[in-house]
């Protein structure tokens, strides 16, 4: 059912197949006459600041059939969606980018990279033996797409990785989350990188942290409310931290997180690095194109009623 | 042909099969009574400063038969060494330790690490588009066991690896350094870590970077002056580069290198991390074994004569 389509990059337009119309959207204000749009591809914006209307618009697309994200939450446009309206979301295109991302904060930790690049502003030639990643035994909780594409990226490294999901999966060797307390206290580094929902917010807090072997290692890559910021703080350096997300965000001037002993912050970088961007152009051309051969869109989590 | 050993791990001293006498030497000035002395391990110290008699104590061992190194690199110690004696090195000891550091600068430099050190110390959260290693193509030039380390860690990040060693082993699949020239027009990264010889002296110069594309990143994981630091600083940021090591080492406070656009720095620590201590150990108590028990020793990079 071709018809007209917003999309956020040129490259898109400028590819899209033949009796498609598309315009170029890439946030900001509402653009005039969205009559006759079909398919609206959200522009992605990681940090957005001020009005915003990408969102509310959709209430003013009257002929609306598609909404495409390229993010992989979909969550917060469920409420906002008409019921005959199909939602597609981006599973896929942040896996390899957020993966390395993960591999680069423990690495960092393990390896005292912040250290050298404030030591190395200021002159500092000082070095001194570090924690290494080789020998550690890895805990990946929310162990889906890309909790898989860190794993790939941890095992050749001479690591272990214990597996957590929400629900357990023995044929995958996948542990419940109700046997998290129980291997807390075996394991050296834990990844974050379960979706935000009421059952894991706060899920990383004082119990969590209380399990864990002095000098252990906690990398948030998730969303900031699953972890527990107060218990981390109060942690005081005996478990450490690397955090690519925070509670609050953006970690507003003097928050004490900014200066913990043992934490290392990254502000929500680990998706939106060039190769995520490569990704998302090519399938939004692949897409379209599908759209307009009226063949079955790909990454469909809500289908229109 | 037991007899006095000399370590530097207490560890071992304690682990040492029984006709086996040993004593342990961390360096510094050397100690009394070199005579019986048929073992010496010479103490591994990445950063020493100051008066130091390690090597220069090997000629006051009137009875040595085995000197062991738990370094790689053994040139320096062939001209101090009488013709009889057996030198071994600790070929492998560093592998998994120079190979994570060398993924944790290549991470650091594609996903802006050092920059969000910076920015925590000044409180500052200002997310940006960062590049990405996969889809990289990534050259590593000296492929040998470490090099083969850093590949394994490589791969499952979506790269592509380009072999380069001294002489071409085409059945491996491994360039030789005359095609260098040719091949690194078409790569992203470049990974040096050869030895340091009077042939890879000022292996990487003006020329190999006017070769590279823009933007490119070299990682200098050998040794300092396998890299031409002033063709580095001229090109001021066109190529980026990331180095463990550096020519002059230490980089003295005031080196514009410090401060070089594109240009992050470690201070000599990519081998020297926990999991190299723990595996130079185990090392050393098995080598110890095999001394005691008469049989032939790992590692024996010059048999004495």
């Amino acid at each position: 059912m071709p018809g007209r389509a917003l999309v956020q990059w040129e490259e898109n337009r400028r590819n899209a197949p033949a009796p498609l119309t598309v315009d170029v959207y890439t946030g900001g204000p509402a653009p005039e006459g969205l009559d006759g749009v079909v398919f609206y591809q959200v522009p992605y914006a990681p940090s957005t600041q001020g009005v915003d209307e990408r969102l509310d618009m959709i209430a003013r697309m009257p002929d609306l059939e598609v909404v495409q994200l390229v993010s992989a939450g979909y969550e917060h446009v469920l409420p906002l969606l008409p019921e005959h309206v199909t939602l597609c979301n981006g599973r896929g295109l942040h896996d390899a980018s957020a993966a390395e991302h993960t591999l680069g904060l423990i690495l960092a930790a393990q390896r005292d990279l912040p250290r050298w690049a404030v030591d190395q502003r200021e002159h500092r030639w000082a070095p001194a033996p570090s924690r290494s990643l080789a020998d550690q035994r890895v805990m990946i909780v929310g162990y889906g797409s890309i909790g898989k594409a860190i794993e790939d990226r941890l095992l050749p490294f001479e690591t272990e990785v214990v597996r957590v999901a929400n629900r357990a999966r023995p044929e995958e060797g996948v542990h419940g989350v109700g046997e998290l307390h129980a291997l807390l206290p075996e394991v050296d580094v834990v990844v974050l990188i379960t979706p935000l929902t009421e059952r894991t917010r706060g899920l990383f807090g004082a119990r969590e942290f209380a399990l864990l072997r002095d000098d252990a290692l906690v990398v948030n890559v998730a969303r900031g409310p699953v972890l527990d910021t107060g218990a981390l703080l109060a942690q005081n350096g005996r478990v450490r931290a690397a955090l690519d997300v925070t509670d609050p965000e953006p970690l507003p001037v003097g928050h004490p997180l900014w200066d913990a002993p043992g934490v290392f912050v990254t502000p929500h970088v680990a998706g939106g690095s060039v190769t995520f961007y490569r990704r998302a152009r090519a399938f939004m051309d692949a897409q379209l194109a599908r759209w307009a051969a009226g063949e079955v869109l790909e990454n469909v989590v809500r289908p229109g009623r």
